[in-house]
């Protein structure tokens, strides 16, 4: 490593335009990250736990381990200066910043130990992370978020030929470099497993062959379908990985990750991804995908039969569940991924183009999945009924949101009922846009 | 630090004559507390989980470490020789018993450590801890119990000139000290918090500044309203602790150990009560007490429109909600607490002086808070309700209590209903002293 | 320790058929935990956190650690290599295969250390292992078995003089030595404390008298009553264990276990078992016993005068309860256990020798017992209850299933109605045999 943490001029993996714009954002990230790396603060890598979240925390480990281990004589350096914890939340919780500023501080304290900088992936740009973040701050903990999901309303905005090259929004004022599409334009279809491997790669070139199937496996995970997705395939295609054993591994990564939970499992999710012990890799796919899908099958035997199936006047296929009461509980799959399963099912049986919505709630929440057509012929969006229900009702604690045919909703087990009723009835009087 | 374990005189910080009362037993604790750290042994303090028991804690902690460090040379010293945990319930678990125990055993048997002695602040004295310290006595472990909790009938009692001077309750055959305003006459309107920081004072007297205003945070905590408090309040007041600002630390104090959990989250704790990073206090208690007010205020949105009040013809108003249907679960503020917010939100609006009983209730337990009115004019008492359900209905497996205005209940699920039928019969036929 | 893997020939301590037939697989175990030792593996034990279970894993430890010690120098070296962890399910699963598996590939690349010989003890054995071991298997991990659990059907089958002497089930494609006595026309009377205990001494012989007594603890516990069972009393109470008190300690292990969770407690089991402070164990047993006692008896005052109880035309004394609404949550005995209390209660009661079954059940579980009459005089089975529950309800998605007269069920609460009903028609209109 040479020892300045301007990084060197790397192509991307793909050609993109969103990422071009993005390129200052992420060389200072990773201009930040190798700063910290030789100035001997430990990197503490915090990311969402699931096939998106962990490809991106993953390249970024082995991105930085070698450079850990080059500027550091240790033995033991790897695991003293870079940290790398899944975090059940798609935002940065105050259950994870009060134990990551907990053993900072003793470490400072005991080993003498420099403060960390905190890198968030498929994490922390959302409002939700703010109350985290500020906490972080306060200490003058360094913070860099690399994350592809809606942050809000962009504040200000800076244009060039017509397109976003720069915004800022409300995280922004706790956050020391943030790397997102939305803030030039892009969307959340970039996944931060794309993202963070570009990250890697500018941060460490060699490492390049090692991580570059990442990406794809991410894509799939995240059901991402844009033009970077595929040349991200046709990538890790080139590796071995074409789409049918991405989408495995993407599959086999959120399973494992459901069972290690708040551990990062380096060893064996190195065996999952195919980075370690590669020849070993087809055999855990193997295994473990035989299980998930004897495991997602229990789980829809059960379901499938309790299902209300309704098909309105105005066109919609409506399905209705309670994923509590009518699937097996604490195993999984979870009830919020029952849900999409179940959707998926009907889908294939009904068909892709019809308006289909499926609901499976609890007591206290909702998930939601729609097909496009929903979206399309009667402009269908899970933000729309939140906000709507939280007029209906304004009793019922209502919270939630999501995308247009996918998202979640909280609400008051005592008005259950109530919201759920309302919910059909929206449903039901949806007129054709 | 002199080598010997028996401390100097030094005065209290306030006058006090329950603490004059208590003042052989405080320096007996000290005096154990200090041999304990000559003879090689670590210093194992528990205390509860709330703003006392925390204050509590870092108080003896302050005293303690310094000392640790001149006895022992080694760097790490005071992370071997001294360790503090909070205890979720107000007594000591057995499951926090057998951790305690294991790690103590191992330490005795891998790093030939000698046993600890273990410190119980805000907690310890009571027949709930019985089970819990006879397993530390089997291995003649010392145990020093520092609380202010009713700890049950006195046993025997020592008088002079008409005080009760010393007192034993069914505990002390358990405990080699016990410190607690109730055996020399007082009651828990004396903190915690205030009786550790005066046993940490005498401990280690050159820390006497940095921890003086650790009871006014407590005793806000606790809403204590004694002679004492008042005295703590001026102190702290004179180091820029005024009573709005103790008040914010207090809040913020319950807020982070929320989520801090199992963990003492030292670093982060020093900065809430301005012992450590004091410059980073008021920028940590004004993003944390604000954070903490959204929560409580998204809590009360969801509460207050879902509460039955009544007025009964005896002039009681009643409240009634389901914390656990008509209010966020698994989020801060939990259940109890919120029924406390909420009681007080309606205090606020019917009047302090007029008889209010709020009943916040899940399946199988209930928070209980009264005005004192309720006290003065029924002679209400949240101990003789608890004990005269169990008796209307045996079968309930009724337990709980607390004070006069304030405290709980637990039942089982089943029979839910009867005893919530039943409390309200009783309220509403209550009549005046 | 001479340096061979190879163990000595030792007798049993006890005369048993089985055990002669088991022989070869016992010695061939004890081979391979002695070869691990030598090789510098560790030894990673799990087993399943009940007395059977612990028994068992205290046995295998206290043969091990003098051999760990002996071969390496190190004084911590019995913390590196050897660990026992309590499962809290009766199969390896899947969050602890993961755990494993995530710290033995850490500890090999951060420390050089090998990968570990897994050995399972009272776990192992049957279907719902296999996913777990499969990924222990990836990385050529070695697995022993040492279990008495039903292991499914017999796959093949080698007999001499028209006994079975070896056969194999499912999980030996997964397990390099599998010891069950169900392989040797056996059965789960002999108890996996029983088993590892005699291979343990194998291993070590020089701790039999250490060891001797764990066996007929675990007896008590599993409530085994085969010819072994007696012989084992027998050797236990020679040392002080008569069955009076050795049935105490393995409640009081139980009791300790429920607290303990995932830790192992050894320095406090080695007393509750007697060995190691010796002299502090019948104080602790004492201490422990009566606390355990005044819980089951507050978890009976509760449930008792909730229970339903019929006497159907057929004869049969039927009980029911539910023992979420019924009984305390979160707290010592669990729902299961309840149940079983409440059974042997009523049975005491009515009459061993008359057909009485108690059902325990929660919105999506049930625990049933029966006693033997029922069995004789009716032919009941809970597991052909179960299937037939499964055949005559298939959207309940029920999954369950046990002994005789011992067992559990679980479905999908929204039908859990329907099972209870289902049920109780069952046994009202079963037909004497």
């Amino acid at each position: 490593m040479n020892k300045r943490a301007e990084p060197e001029d790397v192509d991307f993996l793909v050609e993109s335009d969103v990422l071009n714009r993005l390129k200052p954002k992420m060389r200072e990230a990773a201009a930040k990250i190798r700063r910290a790396i030789l100035d001997g603060r430990s990197i503490l890598v915090r990311h969402h736990a699931d096939a998106d979240g962990i490809c991106a925390g993953i390249a970024m480990e082995k991105a930085v381990l070698p450079l850990v281990e080059k500027v550091n004589q240790s033995n033991d350096a790897q695991y003293y200066y870079f940290k790398r914890s899944p975090s059940k939340a798609p935002f940065y919780e105050l259950e994870d910043v009060v134990k990551d500023l907990s053993f900072a501080l003793e470490d400072q304290e005991r080993h003498g130990q420099k403060l960390p900088l905190i890198v968030l992936l498929d994490n922390g740009s959302t409002e939700e992370d703010i109350t985290a973040l500020m906490q972080a701050k306060i200490y003058d903990i360094e913070v860099v978020v690399i994350d592809h999901h809606f942050p809000g309303e962009l504040l200000t905005t800076e244009e060039k030929d017509g397109e976003i090259v720069g915004a800022t929004v409300a995280v922004d004022d706790y956050v020391d470099v943030h790397v997102n599409p939305y803030l030039v334009g892009g969307d959340s279809q970039l996944t931060a497993g794309a993202l963070a491997t570009e990250v890697a790669h500018i941060i460490n070139p060699e490492i390049k062959d090692t991580i570059k199937h990442l990406p794809a496996i991410a894509a799939l995970g995240d059901h991402a379908d844009c033009d970077e997705a595929h040349q991200y395939l046709d990538i890790a295609e080139e590796k071995g990985f074409d789409k049918e054993h991405a989408t495995k591994v993407a599959e086999c990564i959120d399973f494992e990750a459901y069972f290690l939970r708040f551990m990062n499992g380096r060893g064996i999710m190195d065996t999952i991804v195919g980075i370690d012990n590669v020849d070993k890799h087809e055999k855990m796919i193997e295994a473990l995908y035989k299980e998930y899908q004897k495991r997602v099958d229990t789980q829809l035997k059960a379901a499938l039969p309790n299902i209300e199936k309704t098909q309105f006047d105005n066109g919609i296929y409506f399905n209705l569940m309670d994923v509590e009461k009518f699937a097996h509980k604490f195993t999984f799959p979870a009830p919020g991924k029952t849900c999409g399963f179940v959707h998926d099912k009907v889908v294939k049986e009904v068909g892709e183009d019809k308006p289909i919505i499926t609901l499976g709630h609890g007591p206290d929440f909702g998930v939601i999945r729609a097909t496009d057509a929903v979206n399309e012929m009667f402009g269908f969006s899970v933000n729309t009924l939140v906000s709507e229900l939280a007029i209906d009702i304004p009793s019922a604690g209502i919270d939630g949101g999501g995308h247009e045919c996918a998202g979640s909703i909280k609400y008051l087990e005592g008005l259950g009922d109530e919201v759920l009723d309302d919910i059909v009835d929206k449903v039901k009087n949806m007129e054709k846009i």
